[in-house]
C-alpha cells in the first residue's frame, strides 16, 4: 500500500510520524494531508537510511540542492563532497543532475553518502546513453527507481498539446529545461508523444511499486523574463494539472515544478494559478530568477523571487548557486547557494499560515541576543554561524559593541535614554 | 530661488534636464514631479561637479550606499576608497556617515572624490564633539551644508509624541538607529523638545539658503523583526509626513526614510501607508531586512526586502552590506552590497511604472545574447562583467556552451528541435 493510501485509511506511517514531529503539526493532521495530495513525503521504499522531509501546505519551505557531474567535469568523488556539503549547510533535498562519468556510481555513492531526500532526472541518463526512446527513459526511470532515488523529475507536460501552444506563440529563448528539450526533440526526431505522457498510467505503475514521488518537471519554464508567463507556460500548468489528478488516485505522491525567470510582479499570480491548476499539489520553483541581467549572483536573484513565491504558496525552491548560467557549480557554490536559498525559504516560512509561529521564534531568539549585545547568542542564532563570527572578528578587535558604530551604540544609548526616563518618573517602571 | 520653486515656476531648470534626459522623462513632466514634492533632486548650491540624480515616482529606483570611519577605524583615506568603489560599482548617492577621526577632512575628501549626491548625518557631528545641544545640532547641520553636502538625514519625527507612543508599547530592541538614540538621549537628558523638531522652521531656512535636500530620518525603526510595524512607527510616519508638508511649503525637497527590519509580507503595507500619510514624498529604505537570522547576509535579506518594497512604491534603497550588525563594512563589503542592492533595485524596476519598459531592454539584451550563446555579449550586459567572466574562465575550460549542461545544452537542443519541426511542415516557416 502507497504512503497516501496508508494516510487515507486513516493510519499514521511511521514517515508521517517523523515529519510531523519535526514540523510541530498534529501527525493525524499531517496524515490528511498526504492523504489530499497537498503534502509529499519522498522516500522510496528501497532508500535506506532516510531522514524523511515533508514538503507543501503548513509546512517550513524546504530547500532542495541540485548537484551532479557534466560531460567536461564527471568525478563523482566530487559530487559526493558537494552532497554532504549541501546537507550540512541545511539542504533538505539533493538532486543528482548528472550527465557526465559513470551515471549509476554517481547516484549510488550520492545515496549512501547522505540522509536527505534524494531526487534525479532519469530522461538525462537516456539521453547520455544514446537511448532517448520510450523504452530508454523508461529504463531510466526504473532504474533509478531501483536504486532508491525518492523522487523524478519527469517532464510529462512537455507534449504535443503544449508544444502547439509554443509554435503559436515563439519565444526569445524557445526552451531552457534540459528535460524539456530533450523530450521536444524525441517529439521532433521520432514525431511520437512523449512517452512519460502518452504512458503515463505505466509510469505511476512503476512509482507505485518502488513508493516513488514524480515531480511534475517544468520543462516548459521561460528562460528570460521576456518570455515569463506565456500561453505555453500556462498550458503546462494545466497538463501538469491533469497528470496530478491521476496520480492521486493512483496513490502516487506527485509535486509540480514552476518556473523559472519570472519578473517580480508576475510571481504571486503565477505561484496561485498553478496551485489552483494543480488542486494545490506541492509546488517545487527553479528560482524564480526576478532579472536576467545577474550572472554571478543569480543565487541571489533567484532566492528575491523564492521569499516573494514562498509568500505566495511556493513549498520547495530549488538554490541556485553564484555560477548559474556560467558554470558548474564547485563546493563554495553549493554552500553558498545553499544558505542564501535557505535565508529565502525562512523569510516566507516568517508569513506562512501553519509555519509563521515557530519560524518567528528564531528571529526571536537573535534578537534577545542581540538587544543584549551578547556575541555567543547571536552567532548560536546565525545561519551560518561560522560566517558571522569569521567577519565580526577578522580585525582582531575586541568590543563590547560592534565596529561599525562603536561607541556611538544606538542599542545602548536608547537603553539608557530609557533607563533614565524610567528613573525620573517611578509611576512607569 | 529653490528648486521646488523654480519648477513650480513652470521653468525647467538644469538639473531637472539632465536628469531627465538620464531617465528617459519629459522634462516638464519632472519638473513638475520635484514642484509637487514627488520627486527630490539633491544638489546643494555649493557642490561642486555634481552629476545629479533623481529620487522618486516614475523614476528608475535608486541605490545609496553608507561610508564612514568610526571611532575604532577613523582612516579618511580607506573612506575615499570605498566612496569611489561605491561609485564604480554605479552607486546612484553614498552617505558619508562618519563617526570617528577628523569627520570634516573625510567628508570633504568624498565630496571632492565622487560626483554622485553626498549624504550626512549632522547629529553624528555633534555627539562626537560632545555638543549634543541645540546649538551644536545646528552647528553641525549648517557646516555640512556650507561645505556641500547635498542630502541630510535629521530625526525630526523623534519627538516627545512619538517617544510616548513607544513607551506605551515597549520594544525589544527599543531604538537601533544611532541618530533616534541620540535624540532621545537629549531628550532625556535635558528634558527639551528635539531641536530639529522644536525648530523646524530654521532647519528649513538652512535648507533653502543652501538648496539641502532633508531626509527625514527614521529614528523609530525597528531592529528586529519582532519590533516591526508597531504603533511608535506609525507614530513617526505620521510626524514625517506633517514635517513634508511644511518643508513642501517652505520649498525644500524632503524625502523620507523608512524601516528596517520587516517580516516580508508587512513591507507593501507598510509601503503603502508611508506614501500615503507623506503625500508620496520619495521614500528612502533601509533594508527592510527580512528577517534577523541571516548576520554575514544582510546584504541579501535587505535586498530581498527591497524588491518588495521597490514593487510597492520604495524610491530610494539603502545598500546594506555583508558586515552588516557584525563589523564596520571593508571595500569589498561596500562593493558586494551595492551590486546587490542595485540587483534589487533593477528587479523592482521591472515591475514599476514609467520606468519598466527602459529598464526590461537591459534584460532584453542580455537574453539575446543567451539564446545566441554570445558570451562577451552576455559579460556586456552582465550587471558585474568581471565576476561573471571569472566565473565562466575559472576551469580554463573552452566551450561554446557552459560547463553546466556541455553538450546536453537545453538552448541549442530546443532550437535545434524547433528547426526540425519547421523543415517538415514549411507552412511553419
Amino acid at each position: 500500500m502507497t504512503l497516501m493510501k496508508e494516510a487515507s485509511s486513516g493510519r499514521v506511517p511511521q514517515s508521517i510520524e517523523r515529519v510531523a514531529r519535526k514540523e510541530g503539526i498534529d501527525p493525524a493532521k499531517l496524515a490528511r494531508l498526504v492523504a489530499a495530495g497537498r503534502v509529499v513525503i519522498p522516500g522510496n521504499v528501497r532508500r535506506e537510511g532516510l531522514d524523511p522531509a515533508g514538503i507543501g501546505e503548513m509546512l517550513a519551505v524546504k530547500v532542495n540542492v541540485n548537484l551532479g557531474t557534466s560531460q567536461n567535469l564527471d568525478s563523482a568523488e566530487v559530487e559526493v563532497e558537494k552532497a554532504l556539503a549541501a546537507s550540512e549547510a541545511g539542504a533538505d533535498a539533493v538532486m543528482d543532475l548528472s550527465t557526465g562519468g559513470d551515471l549509476d556510481l554517481v547516484r549510488k555513492k550520492i545515496l549512501a553518502a547522505v540522509k536527505v531526500p534524494l531526487g534525479t532526472v532519469p530522461i538525462y541518463q537516456a539521453a547520455v546513453k544514446q537511448e532517448l526512446t520510450s523504452q530508454g527513459m523508461f529504463d531510466a526511470l526504473e532504474r533509478h527507481a531501483r536504486d532508491g532515488v525518492d523522487f523524478v523529475t519527469v517532464h510529462a507536460g512537455v507534449n504535443k498539446i503544449s508544444l502547439e501552444r509554443l509554435r503559436q506563440d515563439p519565444r526569445l529563448m524557445g526552451l531552457v529545461s534540459r528535460g524539456g528539450s530533450l523530450t521536444m526533440k524525441y517529439i521532433a526526431d521520432t514525431g511520437e508523444e512523449n512517452p512519460y505522457y502518452q504512458e503515463f498510467d505505466y509510469l505511476l505503475e512503476i512509482a507505485r511499486e518502488y513508493e516513488l514521488t514524480l515531480s511534475l518537471g517544468d520543462g516548459l519554464r521561460p528562460g528570460c523574463i521576456e518570455d515569463a508567463s506565456d500561453r505555453a507556460k500556462y498550458m503546462e500548468f494545466i497538463m501538469l494539472g491533469e497528470l496530478v489528478k491521476r496520480a492521486r488516485a493512483a496513490g502516487v505522491q506527485a509535486m509540480v515544478e514552476g518556473p523559472g525567470h519570472v519578473p517580480a510582479d508576475e510571481i504571486e499570480t503565477s505561484v496561485r494559478a498553478m496551485k489552483h491548476l494543480t488542486g494545490g499539489a506541492p509546488l517545487y520553483l527553479l528560482g524564480p530568477l526576478v532579472t536576467d541581467v545577474a550572472p554571478g549572483y543569480d543565487h541571489i536573484t533567484a532566492a528575491m523571487g523564492g521569499v516573494i513565491a514562498g509568500m505566495a504558496g511556493a513549498d520547495f525552491l530549488c538554490a541556485t548557486t553564484p555560477s548559474e548560467h556560467l558554470d558548474l557549480p564547485n563546493r563554495e557554490d553549493v554552500i553558498e547557494g545553499t544558505y542564501v536559498t535557505r535565508i529565502a525559504a525562512h523569510a516566507a516560512d516568517l508569513t506562512r499560515p501553519g509555519v509563521r509561529e515557530r519560524a518567528r521564534s528564531w528571529d526571536l531568539q537573535m534578537s534577545r541576543a542581540r538587544a543584549a549585545l551578547d556575541w555567543d547568542g547571536q552567532f548560536q542564532a546565525a545561519i551560518n554561524p561560522a560566517r558571522a563570527k569569521q567577519i565580526r572578528h577578522r580585525r582582531g578587535l575586541e568590543t563590547d559593541t560592534c565596529t561599525m558604530c562603536s561607541e556611538l551604540c544606538a542599542i545602548r544609548l536608547a537603553k539608557e535614554a530609557m533607563e533614565k526616563e524610567r528613573d525620573k518618573d517611578p509611576k512607569r517602571a
